[in-house]
């Protein structure tokens, strides 16, 4: 016990993912996990609080990763191009690993409690990347709203490239869904 | 017990809604809410599962509310259109009760639990919206984003309202923050 493990917390997070698709997240015991890891369930606990967190593994790091994005955007760029880079990180943290994207997605939609954390999680991401786009002098109410539109984009992009098998890569279909929403905001038939 | 009472849901929820706000939401036990609401913790139990759906009284109208004010939208309103009539609709059941929607808010920032609920209530409204979108002959994605966006400029106008004592009504903060929204869109000074 308490031996270095190489890669505990991926190998933790892989075995749990993999058990969550195969007999489902409430069946899977961290017992289970910890055995199929090859790993104890104490060396699960001091990677991860609960089984929820090992599902989540990696999306902590989401906020920070897209506001340096948004940062790191040239300094002539809109908020609106500042927000594309951002969703354009995000793509490629996804792309990744598709695989694990698929099956995340697919554990994440059998229980609310996950979609729940899921939601919140984004939620966290449009925070730090509104915060991002204030720094660079993007007024409110424009800030939140760019960052909270750009994550919506990014849930429904996310689901139409999951179950589309023939899809461009995620980043195309972000870019086409970002076209159709400006269609849909500029087509105002009424006064 | 077992009697019937007037009003007995809405004078629990009003009641929990004070108790959690004097003291907080994990403070206050369904005894206390039965106790102010002159009723017994039975009767609390008959109208609500735990003390997060007292608190989300009247939500579970909201998707049913929202996606009849899209279908009842003018045949010719565009997709935006019939958006905005959702939103106005939302902003007019917030607005029967400024005071409740404060203090709901106040009380849901407090603790994660509560914004996750808050978060996946939104998300079903969400997508009871597109529904009514698709059945409108609005194509997908244009339909997932306009009613994903119309929820985000929701929750950021309704955090505005809220913050800025100030402010005009909320119908007028959203088609302000709607118009915001179109302007951030169309500026792209980037190819």
């Amino acid at each position: 016990m308490g031996r270095w493990e190489p890669d505990a917390r991926g190998r933790l997070a892989r075995a749990a993912l993999t058990l969550y698709a195969e007999q489902g997240f409430e069946q899977t015991t961290v017992a289970e996990i910890a055995a199929r890891a090859g790993l104890t369930e104490r060396t699960f606990f001091r990677h991860f609080t609960d089984k929820r967190e090992a599902l989540f593994d990696g999306s902590e790091q989401l906020p920070g990763h897209l506001a340096r994005a948004v940062e790191q955007a040239p300094p002539d760029a809109s908020p609106l191009d500042a927000v594309t880079a951002a969703l354009d990180a995000m793509a490629a943290l996804v792309q990744q690993n598709p695989e694990r994207a698929r099956l995340r997605n697919t554990v994440v939609a059998t229980r609310a409690e996950l979609r729940e954390r899921e939601l919140i999680k984004l939620a966290e991401t449009a925070a730090a990347v509104a915060g991002a786009l204030r720094a660079r002098g993007v007024p409110e109410p424009a800030a939140s709203l760019a960052a909270e539109t750009g994550v919506a984009v990014f849930r429904v992009s996310v689901a139409r490239w999951l179950a589309g098998p023939g899809q461009p890569d995620l980043a195309g279909v972000l870019h086409e869904a970002l076209a159709s929403l400006r269609d849909v905001l500029a087509t105002r038939t009424r006064a």
